[in-house]
Formats: structure tokens, sequence, C-alpha cells
């Protein structure tokens, strides 16, 4: 009994976690819906970007031999033999004494070897003339000058955005393998809990923080369901992760994980002889945490307490929640940024203040928001950001700098 | 014959589109589907939250008249009648010299008035000693602490986040009335372009603008289709225009807005009797722009460049587009930042360039994109904001304070 880690840093609560994490499997979507998704593959170029040589302005094509002696005093007239618009093809080869207009974007045609631009030529429809000799090659886009054949374009673990979205269409993909998104079943559990449609009685509060931990997970790319709730029973939340399981990646309950009378996921996790990887986090709120493992299925236990379960699933289960998304880059990004009003409140233990991130004249400020009125109704209520204060802090200072890190 | 404006000022143009916005039909989503949907109705709480007074801590609940006298000296002793945890409800009334056990968020027991924490008490199962007076309501949070029956908790046209989710749950809404997403349809124009899966010939490029745009359009809240490429024929556009607009709330097209020999979209209005708004915004990249309407339908007509489509909508546009979404706060968000690296040409037109913020000891820089790599396959590769070089600007160093807009 109990032979589990009990009161982990918060580096380590994640390290064990993302031990822990999962691998889902992979299916094809296009890429048209592919935004948000994580790349399965690796993505190369299978041609050169761009395809073809071609003109950054609008010029002439032409051999810079041919014009080799121009100057102002004995300028150079070349036949104009075709124009070539973006998107058309050059018909004609450029021989000796001749050139080919061109337009922004056009392909260089075959026997040209460099481009003017038109501004610096005087020039008819028929002929351009040219005043001074240009080095062979100028103004040439060379084929493969942004991308070439082979060059790895995305990293397999890259999260798809607009911009990868268009990078893979550049491409010629109309389709991409990505990971499937983890399916996270969320158990409510707590005898106070009553489902959001129902009428309050004394005692009981709706069940909004599944709510809100479910939207947080979906901008996160994960697949939520909720499992519904499940009274402070032992018995009864270990039958509910029993029933849950063939159905998720990954199990999330709420509740029932403190020191106290009415606490029971230890006492569920031990009927299901679940094997525990820690219980309990230092770090204020979100202490109240517990991860298991039952039938591989990784089942992370998080606080009753709305803000105790966003800040826990933001700060300690978030990296982990990424990586088994098949993201690469699933670490928290940390940044600098000053207290705006500061915080009012010796720290002892480390903690997590819920915040909002703002810019002030080229500077980062961080606003702590208040727990009253919708602060209450969500944890979340007003919140982009949160900021650390470190344990045995003294009270802080607006204009304090603080470590923060991101939803 | 052009009876239209040409070349407005950015803010101009906003405001001429700004006006041209419009609503969309409302429909009826499930809470936990609502997230990144506009609210369509104003929420008020129809009950006090919390609705009953509780407990904040663990202590024990009783009547402060009955303590009034206590002292180290001479103690107070209370019979304790029950014990009531969260989600539990009181079934005894407190009468003089009783008192009640109460845990964290349980609802205040009838008859008492007052609550102390345990720690500063002495207690036996049976039996609570006071030794001092407390304050008649001391730590009570009364019903109604946190948000009113009747206050105004969220406000039609806000945009539904995972807090909001949460606040709707916590008020009880299971269902919620939102704006009917704008339904996009987008028009690829061009003889240059060809579909994302056809393989590239001299001249051609892939339609890959369009998934950028629709990726994005999509984050930003809306329905876009993508409805095919059309040849630089003005009877052809106009045909594509005629076909999409039963469709769509808004059309969208790329290509054929600037002064050339191949621009065929105001050709194209012409044919279709539309009526354009204005032409070209005097901003680089995306000056190539018109704003029509058809049918009463917006028609917003973007650059066939990629950079210059993607900074036309994030800059022009996306006002438009979200107060067409039902949104309130549809204006940009502007911020200052620092020049990372500096911007090394001058600027004769005011200009936006793209990069990505990021904050260093506290304060906000921006670097530039490459436009090499995979900036030549995507505008938007690696950027997150939009920076302002004002017209007539010199070069700019690192560390210069610029404006800067998010996407």
């Amino acid at each position: 009994m109990e032979n589990y880690p009990i009161g982990l840093e918060l580096e380590e609560g994640q390290k064990k976690l993302l031990n822990a994490s999962i691998v889902c499997g992979e299916e094809e979507v296009p890429v048209s819906a592919g935004c948000g998704r994580v790349l399965a593959e690796e993505i190369r170029a299978v041609e050169n970007i761009p395809p073809f040589s071609k003109s950054p302005y609008d010029g002439y094509a032409f051999r810079a031999d041919d014009i080799k002696n121009a100057s102002k005093n004995s300028p150079v007239t070349l036949e104009v033999i075709e124009e070539v618009a973006a998107g058309h093809v050059p018909q004609k080869t450029v021989d000796k004494g001749r050139a080919v207009k061109i337009l922004t974007g056009a392909a260089l045609p075959g026997g040209a070897d460099t481009i003017e631009k038109f501004e610096v030529t005087e020039f008819t429809e028929n002929s351009v003339t040219f005043f001074a000799p240009v080095k062979c090659g100028s103004n040439v886009v060379p084929s493969g000058d942004d991308v070439k054949c082979g060059d790895i374009v995305l990293e397999k673990g890259k999260k798809i955005d607009a911009a990868t979205c268009g990078i893979l269409a550049a491409l010629g993909y109309e389709k991409v393998r990505v990971f499937r998104k983890p399916r996270i079943s969320l158990i409510s559990t707590g005898d106070e809990l009553i489902d959001i449609g129902d009428g309050l009685a004394p005692g009981k509060i709706r069940n909004s923080s599944a709510y809100t931990l479910k939207a947080l997970l979906e901008t996160w790319g994960m697949d939520v369901t909720l499992s519904g709730i499940v009274k402070d029973d032992p018995g009864l939340i270990a039958e509910a992760v029993k029933r849950e399981c063939p159905n998720a990646d990954i199990l999330l309950t709420t509740g029932g994980v403190s020191v106290g009378d009415y606490d029971c996921i230890l006492s569920a996790m031990e009927v299901l002889s679940a094997d525990v990887l820690f219980w309990k986090i230092k770090m204020k709120p979100g202490s109240a945490f517990a991860a298991s493992v039952y039938n591989k299925v990784p089942v992370i236990s998080l606080s009753g307490n709305p803000a105790a379960a966003a800040v826990a699933l933001i700060m300690a289960v978030k990296p982990f929640l990424l990586k088994s998304a098949g993201q690469t880059d699933f670490m928290h990004e940390e940044m600098k940024v000053k207290l705006d009003g500061g915080f009012g409140k010796k720290s002892m233990q480390r903690r997590f203040v819920p915040g909002r991130l703002f810019i002030k004249d080229g500077e980062a400020y961080m606003k702590t928001v208040s727990k009253h009125g919708n602060g209450s109704l969500s944890p979340l209520a007003g919140v982009d950001i949160l900021g650390e204060i470190p344990a045995g802090s003294p009270e802080m200072p607006g204009g304090t700098e603080i470590k923060a890190f991101k939803l």
C-alpha cells in the first residue's frame, strides 16, 4: 500500500507524466481540414520551389554576352520577339541579338541567361535598348532558390497552422498523415455536483468545471467526452474508470483527490489495483493531484476545486497531453512578465496565479484576475497566462518581474 | 464608370467595409460545442451565485450571540449536533448553545449566523470551545456574493472561450444562442494557378494561397468553402460570382485586382453591374484590393500575390469579418513592440511586415521572418503578428519601437 511518492515538485511530476505518455494511431486528412492537427509524417519537397527560373521584376530576358559592350555612348538594341506573362510559357528561344519581355513571376525563356528591369532600358513594342552591360545571371531567381528537391520542409510532430496548410498545398499535398487526436474521457466525481441543466439545491454546485476543462482540452487538440458525474464512492468511481477505459486513450477525473474524509480516488485505484505513479504536487492551487495507470490507460486525477483543476491541468498535465498527441514541441514556453498591481500576499508555497498578458509601451505585464464575479463562475475567466510566485516569496509590489506561462 | 474612390487610407477602407458588414442568422448549440462561437443573446444570472450562504473554511457554524462573552479565561463550549460536508444539506437547525461542524463550501445551517475556523477553537467530536467572541456574520460567504440574480454576466456579441463555456454551465445553460458562422466562398482567379494536386508546369503555381486563407478564416470563426480556380477572364469571373452568391454570405476573390493587362476583377464587377465601394489601399503589400457589393453580398477582392492577400485580409478585412460574425469586439488590438534585427529598407509607403512576437526580459519584440524557405511557400510561415512601418520611414535599426497587430 502507498508505495508511491507523495508531494513531488512540479517538474518531477511533469517528467513522470511525460514518461507515461502514449502514442495514438495515425490517419489521413485533407489538407483543407488539417489545421490544428499534428503531422505524423516528415514533409519533404519532391521538386524545386520555384520549379523554374523566374523573373522577380517586369523587364527583359536576354543573353548577357549580347550587351557586354553597351554604354551610354554606344547603347545596344535587341529585338523583342515575345512577351511572357506570369502563368504563361515562353514559346520562343532567345537567340543572339534578341530579347523577351517578361513580367514578374514569369519563367526565364530558353536561351536567355539574364534579366534587366524595364526602368533602366529604353523600349518600344519591338525593341529594347541597353546603356550598360549586366552581369550574367542577374535578376534571375533560380529554380530551387526557396526550397530544393529533397529538403525537409516540415518535421514530423509539428502542429499544423494556417501557414502550414499553405506550405503543404504549395508542395502539392492534397492529403496529409496526422496523428489521431487523443480521446479523453472526463469523469467528474463529487456528491456536491449536479448536471448543468439541473436546478440548484442547497449544498449543490453545477458541474461547470467539466465544461471549462473540455473546451480547454479541445483547443489543445484533444477529442473530449464528458462521461458524467459519479458519487464520492470508491466502488462507483472504480466502476466508471473500468467502463470508460476501453473507449479512451486517457482518463481525467476531477474531485476526491485531496486529504479528507470524502476523498476517494486513491481508494478507487486500490480497488482497481491500478499503478499509482504519484500523489500531490508541491504547488498552490492544484496540489491535490494524482497520476495512475490502469490497464495501460493513464488516469489523471485533478482536484474538485475548479481553479485547482485548471491550474494543475495547464501546468502539470499539458506537456504530457501534447506529447501524447504527437507534438514534438510539448513543453511550456516560459516568459518573463511584470506584475501589474502586484501580488499582496506572502506565499509560503510555490503558487501559480491566473492572469492576463498585456503589452504596455513595449513591456509585457500580467494583470491578475478577480476571483469574484465571473472569476467565481470559471477560474479561467479573462485568463490567458499563469504567473509563478516562487515558494517563500514576500508580498510583491507592482512591477516585480516573474516567470509566466501561456495557457 | 469608375465612380468609386481609388487609393484609400487603410482606416478609410476598414470603415467602408465595416459599413458594409452583414448580419447572419442565429442558431442554438449545446454549450459543450459552443467554444469559438459568438453569443447572440445577453446572458443574465437567473439565480444568486452562490445560491446559498456558505463556508469558505473547515470550521463551525453557530449563533454569534452565544459566544459574545467568550475569553481565554472564560471559554464558551457549544454542543456539536451535526457535521455538514460540501454537497450535503444541513439537516438540523442551530439553536442557542449549539453548533454544526461545517466543511469548506458547505451551506450555512438554519439558525446559525456566524462561522469560525476550526484552528482557533478546541474541539471534540461532540463539542467545540471558543476563547474569544466573533463578530456576527464573520466567515460567511453570502448568497449572491459572486453574482446576483438579474446581473448581466455575458454580453451579446462576446466570443465564447473555455472560460465562457464554464460560466454558461455554472449558470445552468445547456444550450446557448449563437450567431451562425458567416459562409465565405473563396474564388481564386489567375491563368497561372493550378490545383494543389496537379503537377507543376512552367509558369504555373499551385493555388496554395487559398489554403492558407481558408485556415486563417476558420480560426476567426468563418465557414469557408473553396470554390475553385477561374481563368483571367471577366466573363468567367462574373459567372463564378453569380454562381457562388446564393450559397455565401460573403465572397472573397484572389487575383486580377492590380493595374495591369491581365487584371479582370473590376471588369467582372462592371459586367455584373455590381456596386464597387473602392479600389486600392495605400499600403504595402496589399494595395491591390477592391471591395464591391453584388446582390447584397459583399465581394472582397484580394491580390493574387499570397503575401499581399494575407496582409490585406488581416489588416483591412478582419474587422469587417468579425463584425459580420456578430462580435462586438471586432477591431485590431494595437500594441507596441521593438524591432529585433531592424528593418533595413527605406519605406516610402506605409508597410506591414510579417513577424513573430516574442517576450525577452519582459520586453515585447517582433522578429521579421524570411521570405525565403517556408516563407516563399506561405506568407504566414512563422508569423503571428504584423508590424507597421509608417510611410516615409528611413531604415530602422534594431530596437526601434513600432506598432504591431496580432493575426
